[in-house]
């Protein structure tokens, strides 16, 4: 049975895997991305894990590689315009120049599209045929399913929902506006917020947590979620915090799309027990009460699988001879 | 020929005409819609300018009539579930209680929708594929068309633009929310906007217009415009804080839709001279670098003719046997 190799690229670490026709695959191959890769070195990387793949699971025949990318990605030409976690590739023809080196097809989408993509077909959105995808991390990532279809907008760059705005003045985003989205829901705003506060107000766990140079913000996340559910107040707080600004949010992306079913994945959505009350609070105060009826939020269900299994849908869709 | 009966149910005036296949209409035949009619009276009005239409321009086949109505509709079921110009309104399946009136069949859509498909077949966006269009007048309408269709979400309630947050607190929305994109860009936000302004900084003209109690909005509205285009600063000013706030919001949807090709109908495009600047200003602030290139943004071209047109062929798609 030929099968493909599904990719989904990370900030910190890359993960890949044989993946086949079913959506099986076997375990996963996990390989750390290394900060400030410029395009050159990321091809060199891929090409060598994808061998070292081929090598170690010896498959029968590999038709194709499909891969996530985080960033403004451009599918139909392979092309990564910009990316939040390497600012040094610009207009970067990933899909070619992967494709050269490993002499197999290569197609790319957004990496939060291919893990809503996953997720339709295998994971928590199986029973939906429309329904709005929020990557909740360092920032937010986005995808609107559509007939179980990606929508793409005219150029790829549809669902770029961390940069809804949600305040006209407030603090500056990566993409150059103020008070975007991911500025208030993310990793990034859970640690701006912790350190905002006065040592006076914080206990000494979250004190210590504050001033951690040691951790990363995945990890920082990891701990202050820990508090909260072991009761501290002031880490509670952030979240349902967080938690409302979500639910603001998502209220307008449900207004503007008329689509009511939305999946929650990314790091920041395994707390959603923390803040997923105070984002329908906020919800049902901004929708049209017919509307909220019909609203359901469901945690992401296939993890770090989500995105190999759609990169590898893609990768089945795009090389397979009809 | 067969033809269909298009109309267009505002608050305060109805448009009704004749179309056939091709789109021709003659002339429109335009009545009063009279303040807060409820369901029952708003049917026999329907049925008597139809009725009055048969017999005034004598068609040799009627085969359906379609309808659009503003407010949260089911168009699957032809039902109003509400609406902001009749409040009275609730749960309203005006097409059945229309069509047991007149015998013929009746189809409905959101009005805003259906000068969309207007727009996209015989007006300013024939040569886009996909595109978003506002209707601004005392509120913001809304439509995606993707691959020239009109795009409803799960239920017929996709593109609520109007209902966008971008205040957290901000003021009271009809909606039930605070904050919409439609208490800042409307005639409603710029008649507010107005009369927010000290006596003492208005020149004698904009001082008799805030007090003004003969005019209805409308009329406010192209009084402005006609000072602002006359120089008058405050005036001028009042369009450029509403364009930049279209600005903002136009950066959202854009980002969240990945669709760059906007139009702009209703009542205050017209003005479009006073307040685009202001709103591509913005928006490049707002906006990827490549994606701001693609925005084009054009003012709707059929006028009042939009809404029957779109409501023309909505009744000839649903109503013709294949």
């Amino acid at each position: 049975m030929p099968s493909v190799i599904g990719i989904d690229i990370g900030g910190t670490h890359i993960r890949a895997n044989l993946v086949d026709e079913k959506g099986q695959t076997i375990g996963i191959h996990k390989f750390i991305t290394g900060k400030k890769r410029d395009s050159k070195s990321m091809v060199e990387l891929l090409a060598q894990n994808i061998e070292g793949l081929i090598l170690q699971k010896k498959p029968s025949k590999i038709i194709a590689v499909g891969m996530g990318v985080p960033g403004i990605v451009n599918p139909a030409e392979g092309i990564v315009y910009s990316s939040p976690h390497f600012p040094e590739w610009h207009d970067f023809p990933i899909a070619q120049k992967l494709s050269a080196h490993i002499s197999l097809p290569v197609f790319i989408d957004n990496d939060a599209k291919l893990i809503a993509l996953g997720e339709s077909r295998y994971g928590a959105a199986q029973d939906w045929n429309m329904f709005l995808m929020l990557t909740l991390g360092t920032g937010i990532g986005g995808a609107i399913m559509i007939d179980k279809e990606i929508f793409h907008g005219t150029r790829g760059f549809a669902a770029e929902f961390g940069h809804l705005n949600l305040e006209q003045e407030g603090l500056p985003c990566g993409c150059g506006s103020h008070g975007c989205f991911e500025t208030l829901v993310s990793s990034t705003a859970l640690i701006r917020m912790l350190r905002e506060i006065a040592d006076s107000r914080l206990s000494s766990d979250l004190k210590i947590l504050k001033e951690s140079t040691k951790d990363n913000d995945s990890e920082i996340g990891q701990k202050l979620s820990a508090f909260a559910r072991k009761g501290d107040g002031v880490a509670l707080s952030l979240y349902q915090k967080m938690g409302a600004n979500l639910g603001r949010g998502l209220a307008s992306l449900i207004n503007v799309m008329g689509i009511e079913k939305i999946v929650l994945g990314g790091g920041i959505s395994q707390a959603h027990d923390l803040f997923l009350k105070a984002a329908k609070d906020e919800l049902k105060k901004r929708i049209y009460a017919k509307t909220y009826e019909d609203i359901e939020i469901r945690p992401a269900r296939l993890g770090d699988e989500a995105g190999i299994l759609g990169a590898g849908l893609l990768a089945f869709r795009k090389a397979k001879p009809l």
